[in-house]
């Protein structure tokens, strides 16, 4: 069963603003996209249309705790950790590492912690978002770090 | 019949990047933003979703050229003309002008021209998106600059 | 002395997602542009460059709890309220309400709730952000909700 | 000298809009991302501060004519050709090709083309950005395609 996850990415320069600095919305961007390659990482995906039907997992919580700025090219390290799983929810941590800059490698300074809580749902023929147990084989696979 | 539109924004700071002016991308999300106002002073919406089937306006050539940077808190006019329409496509001109920057009004400078093309979509139960002729109402209500 | 702000804002085609909804991210862009046209209506800017010396107000937490999506064409108004005011330092929550859909008004239910945390720095030389008490015409300007 | 370059991407769901495709503006994005990762792999960067002086490329011209969507987790390779350099400008073709959807390998259909032409800008003191000649080591690693 999986707990963790890491990933690496390098700053874009459209993820900058005019303070010279990572915009902080995209710290829940890269939130969502490591918990996307967690789930492919474990032959899963996070939103599915079959036959006209949607199910996902709506974010009902996000928060982010910015420590250091992070700048265009340095390299960060995304690490996620399951820290709950109820029947139809997860709840995650984030760790967020600067490992490089544009110069070269750098100590592994923690530069965010982030918090992100989703619930899977199910579309309804109106359109209207409604929270239903994950699908078996994600209850499977998954657990919560250190307690495996 | 309409064939033309002017609405105004404020630069955002989110809407910036590193080099302290506006992203380059943003511009296209500006016309856009312009496009559905355009639709909505006319009561149509230019994405519909009845009963499972979705319809809209696929973007299939888009080009901006910047001549002056927008810079956070400018106020800008965009100004939208209708270049072509046929039987399931529209091109359209958009004209940007600064009038406003942080310490008040500004000579009206053209800072960027967009040129956007989009054709009328439908789409099909697998998910592909189909060329169809605009509704009739639209065609009736949307006519090209100058030729009204 | 201001404690509180409102304004309103039409959700974009482009602030949506495939799930059909806007994307959680922008809920922080919501509240940035929020905190702007706050400071923007007590006669400041929340970034400044003069003469080379940058100074800004990082953010250092923030976090949204989402209760109802918001779709493309939803009005939303966003209330700020000022919930702690220290020497360098500022806190807001934020209420967002859906006061309209695509067909007219709507109850205005509230369909997200803010909180951001964001600290008065100034860059130095080096490109370092450091802390740096407000400017004392903002902290006359600015007092917690409900305390005035 | 170079003249092509050529990675890979991945779609993120945040890049995606209602209509369960990649919204158009991000192929801008795709096509800078590429145009720096270009520059980082001749070991220069687009975008240079020192001793308070900012060098940069600023954009003058975007295109992307856009024949096939991308969706959410398709493998989309990038390549970057050079068109034209000037003393102070460069133009670049780009040519999106889809190579993985969620399922695996597909043909790789071009997608999308891009177009882009950028000059090497100055940031004056006043804070104007101004043409000059790119550096010379920049002239001497580019050249333009199928002239080499």
């Amino acid at each position: 069963m999986a707990s963790t996850f890491r990933d690496r990415r390098r700053i874009e320069f459209y993820e900058t603003d005019m303070a010279g600095i990572v915009h902080f919305s995209n710290y829940f961007r890269f939130m969502e996209a490591s918990e996307h390659a967690f789930f492919r990482s474990l032959g899963f995906t996070l939103h599915r249309e079959e036959e006209g039907k949607m199910s996902g997992w709506a974010r009902v919580r996000a928060q982010c705790e910015n420590r250091l700025p992070l700048r265009y090219m340095d390299e960060v390290e995304v690490e996620l950790l399951v820290r709950a799983r109820k029947k139809s929810s997860l709840a995650y941590d984030f760790v967020f590492r600067r490992v490089a800059d544009r110069n070269g490698p750098t100590p592994h300074d923690e530069v965010a912690l982030g918090h992100l809580e989703v619930v899977h749902v199910e579309r309804e023929p109106g359109g209207r978002l409604r929270a239903t147990p994950m699908p078996a084989e994600i209850a499977r696979a998954i657990d919560v770090a250190g307690e495996s």
